[in-house]
């Protein structure tokens, strides 16, 4: 991994996060403690994002990122514009978060965002909350998670902002340590869905990045929104089933489980 | 907590008992080591309850108490007597423990007690083990609970004993370590049902003593048996879901689980 | 325990075997550490098998064996053959070990050991993968489980072979930590099932062995399929909720389950 | 306890450190992350003062305060100064977190706080890194911690400040987790030593605290420095047993090792 | 291990003990919870210690038995008279516990009970405290023991009782964690003295009954006071390293310890 | 790490090691399960050791190499022929393993070896064991390890083979968890000695091989083996400071250690 950009501080703290795992009925619990971070801290001219950005296909960022502060903000967007610029593929992982800013807040900032970005992801709960496009009212307990329900939603965003095309990870939360997983791409006016997979959650912080992480990985290698929904969405299943916030699946553990094997033991 | 009218002992022992958590199909195990305890030992004129219960709305008990000896079952009546005397609400929960006595000498001590009980407690196993009133023979798998069945098991028992309200908790059990939970309360002719909540169980000692704090914490607040069912049914579905055996839920959480949210990770 | 025929060795390792739990969709799996095992040394006469076998009802053995090495294969069927000669019962569990040989050579030494068995015992997938009699292709992610299609294989096996007994058992695997379990004897023209457990897992490695243990046991008791099949289904059910690969399960707790007991906790 | 006078806020983060524990011959190391801290936050004006000690005979603080931001400092000021002119005891941790300020820093803020102070609390290393009066220079292994050099250091800070009393805490470090602790009193011109204590350490961190907590606490029951010395080094060696970063033990078993009593099993 | 003579009952509880790990200066200790345990409830007359005893060459008890109750004492003497009057070898481990009877008591049982014992052992600091008969008045830290004054206690005590042997476990205890553990033989008017070990200490709960065993097995085999004295030693330094209360260590493992090697990794 | 020279094999094992913490007066031990290890088969041609060594300017193996088979033996003087052959600086770390090979085969085959090797590296046990040049019989409890004594079994080892440099790590023994850790190099007719640590271990495995690293990255920097005897030892010091067997020591610890800092907690 090259860290030559990384603008490093010795003044600021490093944000941190706090999670309570719950278990039906009660809900896990996320606290930030991102105040007076050193990310909250990064403003529009501190990065050269043309030398960052110069040579790379694809540009990722969430909106975790303009959640922390105003100048935060205001530097994702001089990013995104960026890249744009430059030609570089951008992904947008809408990641919302409430305990950071509110909804109003939220949707302001990130509506004219949505220019500058080529692929938007979110999960069946975020486009409602933001954008008010998502399944209707009192639909909120998200146990059963109706697909044909959120192909409209991701075709709506897609009419709404003009990306190229945009993803929607599909969570059913009937309880706390067993979830299914799937995820759905909207592009190029067609529809492509992974499968669904019951997951039993060890946990599930992470998730998403995982699954943004295998979308670009597996578009950039074969330009197929197909399997690039299919393999992000096995990764990202397999995210669920290791401790820690980032994946550790090798690309034969994805394999085994987008050829849909049992789960028997492997002996 | 006002602990001045605590009978202090050196002498005797405090019981205990030991927890073996199962596994479907092994059931949980519970060993009682109460024999010599200073709760045993309590005797008829050692409390004075009218100073104890001076000044007070409502006084609980649990059929654990009676079960430990000949005297501590007399110094219950004398207490619940008392307490029935003075026009203080009095709640019994039935808690039937089979290895401390036999169904015989429960039904023998407890059917007299009855009249001095305003709120008979009970779970759906107890009322047909004690007192012969319960679900059809056959049905002690207890995999299927139904509403109907147990809202005339109240009826019944109300009827039965005048008592003023019935309430009965009511456990699914297919598996160990998920069940599903609810309880109804019969009272002044009408039927109060609490949801049915999957918990995903991680120590289910002391969720009935959890539901009968939730359910004289919120009657004695609203005069209002639905509110208390659902309340205490709420109540001691969150302490399904932490360790040991007292329930550590805030107000706003028992109020989050009652305004109906979903599992989504609060972040 | 009698101990006193083992022909013990200072100079080979133990095979060892290392687990790592799953989670689904990511299937547990082992890895078998038993090249130059002390096990894999074993050479045809080094056992005097008339001595160990002496006195003895019933003699049983497992496809593990034959798979660690071309002489522990000769020494199983010297076994098998010494005891079948000698009259004694013999089970075999074919215990298929893709880790350990390919099933071309499973089959190629293990169909020729079938003369000398009485009592095969088979998984519902090592059937079909070993000797190519199984439910059909592409159900093999084992999500449902056919008693019927498992009966029939049970009835094939036997005609095939021409032992006296053929038990095959059912795992339904949804998920990883919750498993179905049952089993099936196909015996002197008869169909005996076992109950299917839904089973909270702990820790499942020795459950087919558990299996084979409460089989033998109760057959050798009763004289009685039925009886055995239901007792060894019981105990290896059990086996599922306690860690380590053997069981630890009293009379008392496998009565338990075979009288189809409730999950309460037992207090 | 009283907490009706604490400000509190909504909107910034609490505090928190990181410990790691080491072993010999690697320190233990600490890290603050108090950055942005609520406390850090604290104004002159924001708190009322002489509301707070109304009625109060004794204020402590420590030098951590002073060291989060001027803001705090200048607040920690003004509580020593209107305690003090309230005729309050007041005493001072002096407590100095090099990874908090730099030494030039915490003597200048602190040097003029003295005036304020009636009883000065320092460990034998704090007196010289911040006032410069200890141990002579080279001495900072800290294997062994003569108390006739702290004596003197006592006297010395009692004269150059004017407090009524110093007292110092006497660490000897040979070993991470294998320390000797004691502490003296230097007041009215006399010198006041507590026993050596060997103690296994458990956890160290909060020790310095139990002694403060102790000394004030024995001192107001009794008005005499030599048992407070006494009290604050026994119960802070007992806090050196136990985790977590705040004293647990009880009046008796304070008692038990200002008695003098063995190391044997208590039973 | 033969259990056919124990005397089983389903009425009574087993006594438990509670232990709480200490850390310098915080020593340990122990509370037991043996009121109404079965051994309590032990009677004469219970136990036909003829048929128990019948081809039995040693007995050994310990003064925790008496302590429980006073048929368990009455039942303690009856078994230490038969035992005596079958010339059976008896031998008596003083094992005085505070918590469950008074020295008065303690002394007053077991002198006379001392006319029926062969072989009395003690630690040294139960000698003083039953019997008068220690180290000086004031010594009572032991934090360092002589291993000549308690050559002189064992003289005495011989005298004074006119046993046959008195063997003393000498614990030298400056800290929790990290004894000395040595002990001495006085028999036939000689003494023999076993090394001093250091001891790194998992769990000290069990040595003094792991000397008593180790005695007595080297003393049956060789019949030699010095060799037992050794065995047991290094028998019971090594129950300090392992965790539960009573030793696992193997014949071999012994036999290095008195061999005296190093404390180097064996590879 | 530049693993393109690594001959992987997918037919045979990872040797393997189980180690069981001891406690004093129990040693620790290692059981070695390398049989059929894919090491064990490593043989003379296998490896292209030109093709390896190029461009190296330091070849470090260890004693455990040849220890495991007659062929790795080969091997080992293979690389080590080939190394000093092609000029390249050769350390061998003797490491002597009494489970793997007898001394007179360990000598037998290391002897001939010295003549490549530039740099020998032993434990203060090793040199006699296997050489016969060491401390005088008896002295190997190791309570107390002479520096001077090893200064001169350092020199008569250096005299002995005509090695450039030799290397004794010291360590005194005696306690399990505490002991203290030296080293020495003698080279060029001086002596260099290490200043002897104080160590808590928490694990020791592994120490000697960070103590070679040490010596040989300290060397490579500043051809100085006064600094690279300190940097080697200050390294492993720090090794026995953290669980696992290779050290995670920045170069900023070490130099803390080598600063000769206290104990103090770093905050």
């Amino acid at each position: 991994m090259d860290l030559s950009h990384v603008a490093w501080t010795t003044e600021d703290r490093a944000g941190i996060y706090f999670a309570e795992p719950g278990a039906a009925p009660r809900a896990s619990t996320v606290i930030y403690d991102s105040s007076a971070s050193a990310m909250s801290r990064i403003a529009p001219g501190m990065i050269d994002w043309r030398a960052v950005l110069d040579d790379t296909r694809w540009f990722h960022t969430s909106g975790i990122t303009p959640a922390l502060s105003e100048s935060a903000a205001a530097t994702t967007i001089e990013a995104l514009a960026t890249a744009k610029n430059m030609g570089i593929t951008v992904s947008y992982d809408l990641n919302y978060r409430g305990k950071l800013w509110s909804t109003d807040k939220a949707r302001a900032f990130q509506e004219p965002m949505m220019q500058h970005v080529d692929v938007l992801i979110a999960t069946e709960e975020d486009t409602r909350v933001v954008f008010g496009i998502g399944a209707r009212a009192g639909d909120d307990t998200f146990i059963r998670v109706d697909t044909e329900v959120y192909a409209e939603v991701a075709r709506r965003l897609q009419e709404r902002f003009g990306v190229r095309a945009v993803a929607i990870t599909l969570r059913e939360n009937p309880l706390v340590w067993r979830n299914t997983w799937s995820a759905l791409v909207y592009a190029d006016g067609e529809l492509h869905c992974a499968p669904r997979y019951e997951v039993e959650i060890v946990d599930r912080i992470g998730a998403g990045d995982a699954f943004s992480a295998g979308l670009i990985f597996a578009f950039l290698r074969n330009n197929d929104w197909n399997g690039a929904v299919r393999y992000g969405t096995a990764l990202s299943a397999l995210k669920h089933t290791v401790p820690g916030d980032f994946s550790q699946a090798t690309l034969a553990e994805v394999e085994q489980v987008l050829a849909g094997g049992s789960l028997r033991v492997k002996r």
